[in-house]
C-alpha cells in the first residue's frame, strides 16, 4: 500500500542562536499542518542527533500535539530521514493512519567549533576530526580515480549557486571555482566552502496511506541499512558500499531505478561525498562522478539536477533537521511549486541521506526513499 | 498476532567507569543471544537516554551485527521499554521475523553528580531539580491522602531488601525503617535512601513471532501514551493520570486485568513513584498506596511483588538500560528461573516505565507491558 506525504514545512536554515529547539519546532510544523491541512495526528516520528531528552515531547506538548505515541530517533546525519522512513512503514503496515514526522537540531547551542570525534574511537585517538576523515577519502578518491581538485570544487560552486534561489538556505551565494579552490584549507584538499557549516534548523512532514488531494506526494519506496561507513577493508571510499545497497533496496521497493529519477537531494556534507553519493546511486560508473558534475548534469537546467536546495553545503546541515528538509525539498519539486529552482516536469524524486554518527567512524546508515508526483 | 520473548540478558548494575558503553552492550546482547539460541536478528532497536550518536551500530558492528536496520530510541527513562514495545509492534506487524532489543546507558561518563533538569524550563529556572520535583509530589500526596513518611520509607526497605537477593543489583542491603528515614535529608520527604543513584548498565532481550521452547515468554499486550508528566493542572500528583491510561491501553491489549498480574515492575525512582504507580496500575484504590505497601502486598512472598529485582532504588537505574532491565526480570519470573527472589507460580507479569525527560518538566511519556508464562 503506498503512502503519501500531505504537507511539508522548514525553518529558515542558520545560525539562529536566540531560537530555542522547541521554537524550530513549532515553526516546521506549524508549517507543515497547514500545508497538509490536517487537524490531527496518530503519531509522531522526531528525528534528532543532539537533542536534549524529551525535546519532542516538550515541544510538541507546548502546542497541543499530546497524548498520543510519540517516538525520538537518533541516527546521526540520517536521524529524520529514518523517522521519515519509519514513518512510511508504520502507514503502510496500517499501524497508524496519520503521522507527523520531524527532525530538529540546534547546534549552536551545541558546539562552538567542529563537532568532535568520538575520542575512544580509533580515529578520533589519532586526532582526526571529520573534515579530514572526508578529506582522507577524497585523497583516496583523487588516487584511484584522478578526480581533480577543479571537479571537487564544481560540486560546491553548484550547490552554492542552487541554494542562492533558496529564500532558506544557510549560504546561498553566487562563488567561483577559485574562490571555492583559494578558499581556508580546512584538511587537504578540502578547502572552507567544500565543507557545510554549523546550523540551526527543522523540518517536518505529514504522511498517511490515504491520498487526499492533487497536492499528495507518493511515497514510491524506501530503504534503510546500517554499515561500515570507514570501514578500512573495503576497497571503496566513504560509504560508497552501503549507499548503493541501500539505493538498489529503495529502488526494488519503489519499482523504478535511477534512471527514471527525475530529481534528487543527497548528503553533500562535504563535496566528495556528492561525488561518491552519485556514482552509488548509478548515476554514472564508479570514478565518473567529477566528470558527471562537470557536464552539467546534475546542475539546474541538467538533466538530473542534485540538490536544487542548496544541499547540506548551501542550504545548511543541522544534523537531524537535514532529512526533513530534503523530504520537504522534493515533495515542493514534485508539486511543482519551488519556484526559481523548479526542475522542469519533475515527476520522480529521490532522498538519500548518510548517518555517519557524531563520533561516528564504523557507527553509520543510510536511507534512501524515492517518491512520485 | 502475540508475539514471544526468547532470551534476555543483562550486565551488572552500579557504577562502571572503568567499562565502555559498547562494553555494556556487548555484555547484555552476548547473553541475551546465547540464552534465546538465535545466531541471526533481522533489526535491532536500542534504547539510550544520553548515549552518544551511533553508539548502536557502533558497539553492534563490532561484535558482528551489522547491514540489518537498527533504531535507536530516546525516550528518557523509558528509552528501552519503549524500544521493546517498538519491537514487539514491529514483530506483531510482520515487519521484522526476530528483533534484538537493547537498552544501554553509562551515565558515570556523563554526569558527576545528580541529571540536571533543563534550565530553560521553568522548574529549571527556578532551580528545582528532578529530586525536589518528586519531593513536592509527595508532599502533595501526604497532604491529600494522609501519607505517612514512614509509609513512603518503607517501599526503599522493601525494594532493597528485594535488591540483596539479585546479585547484579546495585544496592542490595537489609535496611531498617530508621535508616532510610534517617539517612541524608535530598529534598523533604526524600531521604538518601529513598532516591535511584548514578549508574551505568546495559540490558537485551530476543523477540520474534514464532513460540520456540517452552520457556518462550509471550508478550500479551503493551502500550505507550505521551503526556504531560509535570502538568500542574491535574487533580492527581506525578504522573498518575499517565500511567493510570496507559495501562487501560495495555490491559485492553493484553485481554487481562491487574487482577490476573503476578509480579510487577514499575518505575520507582523515588519512593512516591512506586506508591502513586500502584494506584494508577489499580492495585489499590487513589490514597491506598501506602497502606498497600504496609500490608506486605507487594513485596516479596506478598500476593502481587512489585520490583523483586530491586526496582531502580536498589538494582540501580541507568536511565536507557532500565526498561530492557524491568523486561528481563519480568521474563526470568514467568520462566520460574528467578532464584530465590523466585514468586512462586508467577504465570503474568507487568513492566511500567515513566520517562520523565531528564529536564522533562512537561515532555513525559509511559509504556507498559503485560507478559504472560
Amino acid at each position: 500500500m503506498p503512502t503519501f506525504v500531505h504537507g511539508v514545512g522548514t525553518t529558515m536554515f542558520g545560525k539562529q542562536p536566540e531560537r530555542s529547539t522547541a521554537e524550530l519546532v513549532w515553526s516546521a510544523v506549524g508549517e507543515a499542518l497547514r500545508d497538509a491541512e490536517v487537524e490531527k495526528v496518530d503519531a509522531v516520528f522526531l528525528g534528532t542527533c543532539f537533542g536534549e531528552p524529551g525535546i519532542a515531547q516538550r515541544a510538541l506538548h507546548r502546542m497541543g500535539i499530546t497524548d498520543l505515541p510519540i517516538s525520538i530517533f537518533e541516527n546521526a546525519c540520517a536521524s529524520s530521514t529514518q523517522a521519515f522512513h519509519e514513518a512510511a512503514a508504520a502507514v503502510d503496515l496500517g499501524r497508524y493512519d496519520t503521522v507527523l514526522v520531524v527532525g530538529v537540531e540546534h547546534l549552536t547551542s551545541r558546539f562552538t567549533g567542529a563537532i568532535p570525534v568520538e575520542q575512544r574511537d580509533h580515529e578520533g585517538r589519532t586526532g582526526l576530526a571529520l573534515p579530514a576523515l572526508y578529506a582522507m577519502s577524497a585523497t583516496r578518491y583523487q588516487e584511484l580515480y584522478g578526480l581533480t581538485a577543479e571537479q571537487l570544487a564544481m560540486v560546491s560552486v553548484k550547490n552554492h549557486e542552487h541554494g542562492l534561489l533558496n529564500p532558506r538556505a544557510q549560504h546561498g551565494a553566487k562563488v567561483s571555482l577559485d574562490e571555492v579552490l583559494s578558499s581556508r584549507l580546512i584538511a587537504d584538499p578540502m578547502t572552507l566552502l567544500q565543507c557545510c557549516a554549523i546550523a540551526d534548523g527543522a523540518g517536518a512532514a505529514v504522511v498517511s496511506r490515504t491520498r487526499r488531494t492533487s497536492r499528495d506526494v507518493t511515497v514510491a519506496g524506501s530503504a534503510m541499512r546500517t554499515g561500515g561507513l570507514w570501514d578500512h577493508r573495503s576497497p571503496h571510499v566513504w560509504g560508497f558500499d552501503l549507499a548503493a545497497r541501500t539505493a538498489q533496496d529503495a529502488y526494488v521497493a519503489a519499482g523504478r531505478g535511477i534512471e527514471e529519477v527525475d530529481v534528487l537531494e543527497v548528503h553533500d556534507a562535504f563535496t566528495i561525498g556528492e561525488i561518491v553519493t552519485t556514482e552509488a546511486l548509478g548515476m554514472c560508473p564508479v570514478g565518473e562522478g567529477g566528470r558527471l558534475v562537470e557536464s552539467g548534469h546534475t546542475r539546474l537546467g541538467g538533466r538530473q539536477p542534485v540538490n536544487p536546495s542548496g544541499g547540506l553545503l548551501s542550504r545548511g546541515h543541522p544534523l537531524g533537521a537535514t532529512g526533513a528538509a530534503q523530504v520537504a525539498e522534493i515533495v515542493t519539486q514534485l508539486r511543482g511549486e519551488a519556484g526559481p529552482r523548479q526542475v522542469d516536469g519533475a515527476r520522480t524524486g529521490l532522498v538519500e541521506t548518510m548517518g555517519g554518527g557524531a563520533g561516528g567512524v564504523d557507527g553509520n546508515a543510510c536511507v534512501v526513499t524515492v517518491f512520485s508526483a
